[in-house]
């Protein structure tokens, strides 16, 4: 059994519980029993980010516009652009957003989603996230 | 531990025991011990499909240019156009690759990479490939 190809619907408003700014979120793969893995489309609106979390399973980003940060807990941020590709271990915690001058999108993928996407933890401060800046 | 941000470096030509036509393969995020996924990208030159095959974890298609078939065994093959996505289960016979006439762009998700990423099987024949054109 496999799904049929899906064109993305329905993009949805990140909810302000778990993000700062403006972002918007599109699914394109919700987890099947074939492959346990989904994907999403995230888009940042400028100086929009989400909070500290981390995956029970890790997650890979796929960036595909803009220029946008990652940052892991107790590192420096890395700016990412398109083509960039961050591989997630699971239990890391990090944020990952749009900078504070550009939008920025990246495809979000959630292998082992069975067992939960994401633990959410605080929000990025505006001090984090200016001293994040490039 | 996570990996650095990734660019894509040296594009591969997919190997001619496995496609048809001429097929160009990107690697993006090697399987890790963190998540156990790999992605690439393929772009496939018009006319050029990979063989017959399936995946041991399945596999995702996310399509980001041209125009694609997608056929499981037995049943119609369908157009893939960017935006589409593809949830292929664990053991599901199919191929996929360009139109005769558009190049074709997707990322090759592979969850469970550890228990293998592909089987492969016999070619596409000319015959089976006309029958699929849109």
């Amino acid at each position: 059994m496999s799904e049929q190809p899906t064109t993305p619907t329905e993009t949805q408003r990140a909810s302000a519980d778990y993000f700062t700014g403006v972002a918007w979120v599109t699914s394109l793969v919700k987890a099947s029993d074939g492959t346990d893995c989904s994907v999403g489309e995230v888009t940042f609106e400028p100086g929009a980010r989400n909070n500290w979390h981390s995956h029970p399973s890790g997650q890979i980003l796929v960036v595909t516009m803009g220029t946008g940060l990652y940052q892991e807990r107790g590192q420096p941020a890395r700016v990412l652009r398109p083509g960039d590709a961050v591989s997630i271990a699971l239990g890391v915690v990090h944020w990952h957003g749009a900078t504070a001058t550009s939008l920025f999108t990246h495809y979000a993928i959630n292998p082992g989603a069975s067992k939960g996407v994401v633990d959410w933890g605080a929000p990025v401060t505006d001090d984090e996230y200016r001293a994040a800046q490039p």
